[in-house]
């Protein structure tokens, strides 16, 4: 695992379609752009495709492969979606079936997938500026927060938005909002600062998804579009099939950090 | 028609949809943003939807149609895309087969609407720099050239990037970045400044779409990503069925030309 951490993110996928990497992906293949695996039927992927377009914050698109193809050509040539991420979660009618760690057996010729950037492009980007990411120093997975604000509906594909938090004094969270302007294919700027009411968050001790970091003194809690909110949707719209990546399992691209800055 | 200057998006619409404009809009509802419009069946939206999401400096999305609703809600509610443009195009099989001022009579059920940014959003910010729009200047169509760079292809479509042209001077064209830079959603900044054929063009003075316009001493032709492109790529993927806006004869939003600046 140590190797992984200074591996290509093609050294990443083979440990993974080699069963030996089965675990979470922070930390692993540093500078290479991590992302979120969305994989619907073709039936339903103009609505999911629609939705991610209509919600560019929380679903900024990487790739869309055709139906049928498992290789993601523009950020992953030669990879294979089906073996490689460590796990993937399985969906049927937006209940939560299986967490298998290879989805061979469940391939279809019409799947459509989905790769979708990811907060830690610019969580590397925050840390190298000497910003706080809380969860990151606590050892915990990000506090996530479903909020008031509506995603832009596609067909049935709907819901709210569904935001990450890192707590940061007001002068930092200005900082972040300028490293973050860099990258708005992995989330972009903050969407909210201070006050998690204004949001609809009734309690910012409880969050929906992860878990509660500490906010010290000084500092208030910002917010940004979360990859979770594609997923929430997904879940919210029943379809009958749907394959996404394991939480904190992510797909690593050959993509780097720097390859997601500007338009 | 000297009304519709200074008239609302909506307005422009009405005229239309009454039978009382079926000429070109430049110049008309200023400040509104027109648009360009794609209508193709459900069967090839997501592959168009997927095109335009994979190239979105010439194909940039303002907002996309349920399959049969001919209204889109985000950028003109209570508009009717079949009745609200002064002319379109018929296409099948990738030939022109008709150019009618009402679609009612060929609407189908299964019928999606692409409404995607338009040149003419930059173009006023750049005349309010006081920079040259060399073709207004001269009352002609802006020239167009395809060029040697290929589109991202998504299922069938697939072509060149076709590119607009206006001529300028250094300066003026480092002012024309900054300005652009400020509207990703109609095409963004210029992707090419100077030799033609370093993008395939072989002849300045024969566009492929459009008008020449005169290049003065001390100016160099200016690229930019055109809308003609999604139309080129349509034409080329040959569809049995799909409706165009007719060239220059665009969909008039309630947006404002500013709305169109930033994310």
């Amino acid at each position: 695992m140590e190797n992984l951490k200074r591996a290509k993110g093609l050294e990443v996928r083979q440990a993974c379609r080699l069963g030996d990497l089965t675990g979470p992906t922070p930390g692993l293949a540093m500078g290479y752009v991590q992302a979120n695996l969305v994989i619907v039927p073709q039936e339903h992927a103009f609505d999911f495709l629609l939705f991610c377009q209509r919600n560019p914050r929380p679903c900024p698109l990487l790739d869309v492969t055709q139906p049928g193809d498992p290789e993601p050509r523009e950020v992953a040539p030669g990879s294979d979606l089906r073996a490689d991420l460590p796990a993937y979660r399985v969906w049927r009618n937006g209940e939560l079936v299986d967490e298998p760690t290879n989805i061979g057996a469940l391939w279809r010729d019409d799947l459509v997938s989905f790769v979708i950037g990811c907060s830690f492009t610019f969580e590397n980007a925050l840390l190298e500026e000497r910003l706080p990411v809380r969860h990151i120093e606590q050892g915990v997975n990000v506090p996530m927060y479903r909020t008031n604000r509506p995603c832009r509906a596609a067909g049935r594909f709907r819901g709210p938005l569904v935001v990450s938090m890192r707590p940061m004094s007001p002068r930092q969270a200005v900082v972040a909002q300028r490293v973050c302007a860099r990258f708005p294919r992995a989330h972009g700027t903050p969407i909210h600062f201070g006050d998690p009411s204004a949001i609809g968050i009734a309690n910012i001790a409880r969050p929906d998804f992860g878990d509660p970091v500490e906010i010290r003194k000084g500092e208030a809690p910002v917010f940004w579009a979360c990859g979770v909110t594609p997923q929430a949707a997904l879940m919210e719209a029943k379809i009958p099939f749907a394959i996404t990546h394991k939480p904190g399992h992510m797909f690593l691209t050959d993509l780097r950090d720097a390859d997601l800055e500007g338009e």
